[in-house]
């Protein structure tokens, strides 16, 4: 089995390939839009890709590319962020003067980076593609923020871990695939929908689920394009769109007010801790 | 009066507080949190933030900042963004081998910059910026993509003018100042609140405006730091917290479920066109 993914080789997104599927085989694409590109075209068996975080919020592109593509949603996992100083083979604490990293590793280690003092942080592209970077140029007063495993794979030394300011850091991964699953016990369903533009539709969209004491897990907005102030829902809920008949009877009573309904998948739910 | 935006002059935002200020002195900050510090530390009598694209969606970044800062929202601004392809006096677009500008810039003109064979794209801290960076190198195959206003300010050539996509393209502003304003007749408001995590919880919050016939213009879910997959939820919707008072009656009816709840400012709407 080969699942493609967004990053280098140690990219968090590649840690939690290995967390969902176990031990398949990696394609690192380049961008996201390559990730679903590759499973479509068969080149991957499933993809895995980070739909949002508990610090930084949603992978809003990731939305917009499930809506975009016809593939299903057919897993999520959970991985704990866990953030390491990395340097070349030898280097100390004290030598570093630049950190570099994707922004959002940056901003969620901002606590530690300005207790180093004089030392200058720089946005990358990636984190594990920071790594790479830094080992090719054999900076020695650089260092990067990524994953132990980024550490190890690029040969490179972890100077300190955890460093993230809130230990609360996890991301959601979605696992995407060609052809839908069918969970048995305890799914969840993603589903994106387009209202009439009339007051109270997103209260009334809500009620198909809440009179059947339908959970609720995250509701997401994002623009429909071309009209203006407009939006798509995403919503996941808890149960199946097609062993569970109170769902399959709320999405046909939300089919009565939405102009769109697609169900995205229904999948294995995956705990949080 | 002086208004604080991000940027460098030329940039949308600047544009956008000539059409909601008028004749105004600016004051070009680096980051949006310096444009919170500049109007909470009395350097500029207003901010001028954006919230939204239509096409882009939410700005989150200004959608915490609202939340971690004690400013409020005292008017709203739409601005259709027209973007241009800038290059150096006298340079003709066959000449044309990179263009470079902000990453949401260079993605709604992604069509036409296919359309310019053997040109790459490349991504950059600002529009306006980019003219500025352009200017100060001369480099006479490079074009960047900003507004009218970055041309004429650098002294630039506008090679094309409307050069996005999808015409359907506004930004939403919000004006932020120390002191709330009262607006009279039809007014917008902006709250947040937090929710118990409770199956049914949004549909309740959503009850006390769609029972009241209250129009919501937006919603849209941050995440709640340290507490993963619980959100804060930011609402637009019309008339005055002060003024009108089945808004104030909803509020007071959302404050029973709500564990926190704030109102961001009734500001007067703008309307979008």
């Amino acid at each position: 089995m080969r699942v493609a993914f967004q990053g280098e080789a140690g990219a968090y997104s590649e840690e939690a390939i290995y967390g969902h599927f176990g031990a398949v085989e990696t394609l690192p694409c380049e961008t996201f839009d390559d990730v679903f590109a590759a499973v479509a075209a068969g080149d991957a068996d499933s993809g895995l890709i980070p739909i949002e975080n508990s610090l930084a919020g949603s992978i809003h592109q990731n939305y917009d590319l499930l809506l975009q593509n016809q593939l299903w949603i057919t897993g999520e996992y959970f991985l704990r962020v866990r953030h390491c100083l990395i340097a070349l083979p030898g280097v100390k604490r004290s030598e570093i003067r630049r950190v570099i990293s994707h922004p959002q590793a940056l901003g969620q280690c901002a606590g530690y980076l300005r207790s180093m003092e004089g030392v200058k942080a720089e946005a990358a592209y990636d984190t594990a593609g920071s790594a790479k970077l830094l080992k090719a140029s054999g900076e020695r007063t650089c260092a990067v923020i990524a994953s132990r495993r980024a550490a190890e794979i690029y040969g490179m030394d972890v100077l300190d871990d955890g460093i993230e300011d809130n230990s609360e850091n996890y991301t959601r991964f979605l696992a995407i695939a060609v052809k839908p699953v069918t969970p048995q016990a305890d799914a969840k369903t993603s589903i994106v929908f387009v209202l009439n533009n009339q007051p109270g539709a997103l209260f009334k969209a809500l009620s198909v689920f809440a009179l059947r004491e339908i959970d609720l897990t995250k509701i997401e907005s994002r623009p429909l394009a071309g009209k203006p102030w407009e939006y798509l829902f995403y919503i996941d809920l808890l149960g199946s769109a097609e062993n569970d008949t109170v769902v399959r009877r709320a999405l046909d009573h939300l089919n009565e007010y939405a102009t769109m309904l697609r169900v995205l998948g229904s999948y294995p739910r995956c705990k949080t801790t």
